[in-house]
């Protein structure tokens, strides 16, 4: 118990391009990070050194040691088995099918480790942390390269029948609309998501429409990011408005659609493009959310960009170490 | 505690068009019913004589009097308001705001009365009833004039923050697909509900394509109904077997986002329209949700139809009725 009282938490967000590590104190204060790139291609046992090391550095960086980790949480970009600690299946993680990723952590760092779903930690972290656990019902959308979700239905993570629940992302918003990288066609990340919004750029450019974009990175727009995006919007630039509030629409009706299913008290929007245009998409999201929610559904709800950014990860994989070694302190 | 256990259950099925009564002993066994035509257009008083005097009928056809009931639950079609007992808006009975529904029939009839939404209430009759309770997670799906939808979830119906959840039917699949009749476009029950099946077969005909339904019923189709659509298939009619593999297609993308987002072991299929034509939509509409379902998400999945047909709002109602008087008896 005297570990758990003054011991840290370590929370890991594993994604396909890098890992981050941070590691917070008993009441969940981050203390220091770490970031190292992934290097998936190089195969599942270079990825779990390169975990390792990223906890060790984020140790290092807030002044401790294993000995005072009472618990690490990680979330993983997939479907996860949270009873067995295994990763099923992560699209971005080549190889990675039914990886023991907690028992190879524990074994190499010697500490109880704890893994999840990338989203639905984020989702637990902004909840727990910036929500402080208020409302019942909480629905997180994550926007980045694809879009993923997390529910808190009652207070707690849900998780569904078989650890499913919250593929928000592939919710089919657009019957024949643009293939998807699932396979299927108009799932809302393949219309909504940054991917969707670089490709309808793209497209724009080729077919011969004027864009500062082209002026800062070129023809082929090789290296570009939300904070491009950004950049452009705050200039006036026409087409980049145009195709980030189209976006903004399809994000809207897909939070309409949560809503009629779910009726939340808050829908929290987070990942990469909300923390690089929160404030220029959110009015625009939520105006045409509420549009097209049914009457009544939006009596007591909310909807916000969360605060956390690229912490959500690690604040919510912390989070679901600690819930973890409370629910075993407990029982 | 004498009346709840050798007492009956009433279950009032509330509709646009008919009003549907049970009585049902201890054991949710059906004793009797009643139908009556709901006359909305004569106003709320009107109504609300009309449930009561069903509620007798079906009494006298079960052989029981109203000092037999223990409570009596009623599914109305709107957002209900169940701790009031108010109904506070339903699209198909004129002037219904805010009516203490409740109230007025425990007033009238002497017995505790407990409201739900129908939808909700039909979900709870297949879960306990049908499913005998054992699966946690059950998403029912109720196709008729529109898509009505009840989430069942840890084993408990979740209404959300403020009871509207489970609005499945206006769920949007296909931005500025066909306009619905809440206003928006593309809305499950726009592309996939009787209603829409309707619209196509109508638009078909127009459009001078050939169905035996013509002959039967006249170039205005009329008196168009379900059956007619489950005579015309087994007749082979090549335009409604194409508009009714169209809406099982719809319905089982849909079916899928619901998959997706909560990872049922159950989805039920019920409604009128999966009455009238369940063996035939079925095989399709479950392998269009799986196909376009996530992989993991199906692994413990059932996709089924509900055998309570007609039933499943009155055998719900009765059900609510005996889980408030269950938990007011325990607490």
């Amino acid at each position: 118990m005297a570990k758990r009282d003054s011991g840290c938490w370590v929370g890991v967000d594993l994604g396909g391009t890098k890992i981050l590590t941070g590691v917070f104190d008993a009441q969940l204060r981050l203390l220091g990070t770490a970031k190292v790139s992934t290097r998936a291609e190089r195969g599942v046992e270079v990825v779990l050194e390169r975990i390792v090391r990223c906890v060790r550095e984020a140790l290092e960086a807030a002044g401790k040691s294993t000995g005072d980790v009472a618990a690490i949480g990680v979330g993983a970009p997939g479907a996860v088995d949270a009873a067995r600690g295994t990763v099923r299946f992560a699209p971005n993680l080549p190889g990675w099918r039914n990886i023991p990723l907690g028992r190879k952590l524990t074994r190499a760092l010697e500490r109880p480790v704890v893994i999840g779903n990338d989203a639905n930690v984020c989702a637990l972290g902004v909840y727990e942390v910036e929500l402080r656990a208020r409302p019942r019902h909480v629905v997180g959308v994550f926007v980045g390269t694809g879009i993923g979700g997390g529910l808190i239905l009652e207070g707690r993570l849900y998780e569904g029948c078989s650890h499913t629940a919250g593929e928000i992302g592939h919710m089919i918003v657009e019957v024949n609309g643009p293939r998807c990288g699932c396979g299927n066609r108009g799932c809302w990340e393949a219309v909504a998501s940054r991917t969707a919004i670089f490709r309808r750029i793209r497209e724009a450019v080729e077919g011969g429409e004027n864009t500062v974009l082209t002026e800062w990175l070129g023809e082929d727009l090789e290296d570009l990011r939300s904070n491009d995006l950004r950049k452009a919007w705050k200039r006036g630039d026409k087409l980049v408005r145009r195709i980030l509030l189209q976006a903004a629409d399809y994000l809207g009706i897909g939070v309409a659609n949560l809503i009629n299913l779910l009726n939340p008290e808050v829908v929290v929007l987070g990942g990469g493009l909300m923390q690089a245009l929160g404030p220029e998409l959110l009015p625009r999201i939520s105006r045409t959310a509420r549009e097209h929610a049914m009457p009544g559904s939006c009596a007591r709800l909310k909807i916000m960009a969360s605060r956390l950014g690229d912490d959500a990860g690690i604040t919510g994989a912390a989070v679901l170490a600690r819930r973890w070694a409370l629910s075993t302190s407990s029982s």
